[in-house]
């Protein structure tokens, strides 16, 4: 093994054809990397191929910006989608919530004790601070953005401006109750996630837990997603469900929502933090953990 | 405890009021009855009451025609739906099947060691007897009912007629791929039990693992539910799911589907012998062992 | 229904014999009391009767005190262990936390947004108060006791007297990572929940996630249970598991298992507290909701 | 893509160093192969790397023995460990079972309808033929091997004569009620699958369910693990649980064990079949469909 260096996350995607794990692996022997994991998926419907690959380099071999400069004639070649980050660059990440902030709360202690590799840009709310009394933002900045119907697009122009301002290359709707317009949707395409507190594509819309409720379902879900300016529709990332029965209230679905909807929207948080998930048209390739 | 003999299983519900339970308890105590599990639910939405009882007779005391006459005085006092069995004695069971059998094959398989407590009174396919060539059906009458468009009115009254001459209780759609007629479904009502491949109420109707591939959800599941005019929307008794990915193409979710598929539908028609599951409206409420 | 009063949880177990659901229910009755909820356990082998009923009072009917002492007497009649609660009263309940705080501060969320029915009585840790600085404690008193193994008697004797002064009735061992002296177990007994961060009884003792890595299990879990003296074998209140693979290390495993040790622990709590567990030998009745 | 061809499936593990991946797939490209499937990993602790490829060829490129015999020369470069398969050449399987025959009826339902890639090369048991009376053979030879302590040697030489004489390349017990002596264990190694009724490594030994039973636990599972001489310590390779509650007697764990049993045996035989199981010291490295 190579002395311990800084490790690289390689992700690529392109039409299938052979040799391309080839041309990578041997890309990378010659900068002198070592691929650490390596996940490939060869879509036979779309004909399109995905790879991710983490790799370190030895010590006095090629730097970051040599291998990116290389890699680069080989993308070409190939005709790749690709992204090249350094692991220990941690991606800033805007936060959205409204009242209820168990996913907020939830997020923001796995990112105090290191568990989500991120920086936090900044939380947005149309609510106010004191809602959050309890939460410790340790210097984040807080943007309280009230909304109306009248007031929607100054509000998300705002929220944009936020955006980039800050710096982030993520947003998360931590249980933000607003729908965002299709142009916001559109300019946060695949860099925005929203967590539905439904097994989609069932219950899709306003109240979910009180429609599985009316339905009689045996089983509850939460739904990770991208946003996309189809309500509900977008790619989607990770789920998970339990089991309930004829005694839970809507109010007991509640309860017991916040807890898979907590862990799925961190789940789908971290796995496209560390570049494990890829978009394939209207779905995704997620090399998890 | 009482010298063991026969258990009985008492099911009832009626508007909810207060006394009910003193009032059934008190009952089975007066005739020497000995509860060894109960069950019951207050729906607070529907104002309904559902109660589930398992007893067995001190030996010498009430005999079950006794206790049935008795009861029906306080069944007509509290205004009860209600239903009182001798848990030895086994429902009849028609099981329909098309070309696909794993469902068919495993209830054969649960009812010969004695898991599934019913007698079979017959097997009707849409498909010859020769599709099932590897199975031994071990003397239960077979009946073959090709269908077509033009036909089906024919088949479905024949399958009426075969259901009432063999004693038949209940019926299992047991992957019979044709949709019941609102006639046929109306005369099954609440004894007719499907299952249906998907995690309901998301992708109804056909090809359901197809659809859920093209969606790209991450877990899939199946349903079992009570048949009714309204196709894919009775009322759902069991439903399970298992995580999938995007590697698993249709076929595999067929493939992963089929164990899903089995244990959804054997325990549905298990509970529902041991009247464990009670209507509510368009809802159920399972009394799960 | 009668309109809205307090509600009551009534618990009990006994020798089981005919008539005992008779005689509560019909206690119950003529005291203006409607059942809500009621589960019961028949033990065929230790030949106890368990019950668990959640019931409120007409208004202008009996009150709490008057239930009390008249079910006393039954009570009597019927050789009963048995508890009474009006719901609404919280028990107190002491958290003991060591240096990793994921239990500690998804149980003090959950107490602040009122999922857990308690009050919290304090919070004692053999780390200082900086170890949870992030941590809003919302005025409960902190006791910092640090231990040696020389002084494990007068910190053991310190925990039992804050335990009777703080008016505590529940201590929960919120991953405190010290073993509890049979002497302060005793005292605790029926009233101590530990979360042991494996799927006992595999992996008892010490590093349970590395021990779980070396064997290379294919899934991993988390067990919440009473405490005795003798460790780890105490009776389980509840257990989940999480699939994991070849790819975990030790770490992985740590980090994973955080969300299933607080689910674990919250939920067993929780239960707990709504009088669900009851206590059968070495194992537990758990009427789950 | 190329045209449709025979699927190969070839599987390594050697100490890592970098530049086997370009290696690998540098050969197969240059033999005309496209890489289908490909999983790899990289074991920090034991420093060895494995690596499971499926790959076509392009038609009129080279043949299997072509391929073979040139990665020979790789392989030796890299001191690998290696096999390398057509897929649809199918491995002869060894059923072995007792009285109890959930999971070999299971099993033969499976291959039937091609789900498991599998010739069945016979079937043994210490039970007589009539004791599956039930189940179709279908031909497959059935050899009736009654045993006892004091011809155990004798009926374990013949259980090894017919592994041979019927090429059988991996041996299933498929609740095979008899331990193996560490001789056969020796010989079977890493070709012998067991399914153990417990979730291991809680409850070894004989009467698992009754074990959970008196132990409490509110999960239970099963284990499929590779046989070795250490009774219920050799690599495990599928496990899976369920939830059970105070309620189920040892009788109901029996039942509710069959289907998990079932499911998890089923699977760990598929994967070794597929070959995705690779043995890593004690433990397995599974590349999961």
């Amino acid at each position: 093994m190579t002395a311990p260096t800084d490790q690289f996350i390689l992700t690529l995607s392109c039409p299938n054809r052979p040799g391309i794990v080839a041309r990578v692996s041997t890309f990378l022997f010659e900068k002198g990397c070592n691929i650490l994991e390596a996940q490939q998926f060869d879509d036979t419907e779309s004909g399109r191929f995905f790879m991710r690959v983490v790799f370190n380099v030895a010590t006095g071999a090629a730097t970051g910006a040599e291998i990116r400069a290389g890699f680069a004639a080989v993308a070409e070649a190939l005709a790749l989608t690709w992204g090249l980050r350094d692991k220990a660059d941690k991606r800033r990440v805007l936060l959205l919530a409204s009242k209820f902030d168990h996913c907020l709360a939830d997020l923001l202690y796995r990112w105090r004790i290191g568990e989500i590799p991120m920086e936090i840009s900044g939380i947005v709310s149309n609510h106010a601070r004191e809602t959050y009394a309890h939460l410790d933002f340790d210097g984040i900045a807080f943007h309280h953005l009230p909304v109306t119907k009248a007031t929607k697009l100054e509000q998300e122009t705002e929220i944009w401006r936020i955006f980039q301002a800050s710096g982030s290359e993520v947003a998360v709707l931590a249980r933000y109750m607003q729908v965002l317009s299709d142009g916001l949707s559109a300019k946060l395409s695949g860099r925005c996630i929203n967590i539905h507190h439904s097994f989609l594509p069932g219950f899709k819309g306003a109240k979910p837990y009180h429609q599985a409720h009316a339905r009689g379902v045996k089983l509850m879900g939460a739904t990770a997603h991208y946003v996309t300016s189809d309500l509900d529709e977008g790619p989607i990332i990770e789920q998970d469900v339990e089991r309930i029965s004829h005694q839970d209230s809507p109010e007991d679905l509640v309860r017991k929502g916040r807890d898979i909807e907590r862990r799925v929207l961190a789940r789908a948080l971290s796995w496209h933090l560390e570049d494990r998930v890829l978009l394939n048209g209207s779905k995704t390739v997620v090399f998890r953990d």
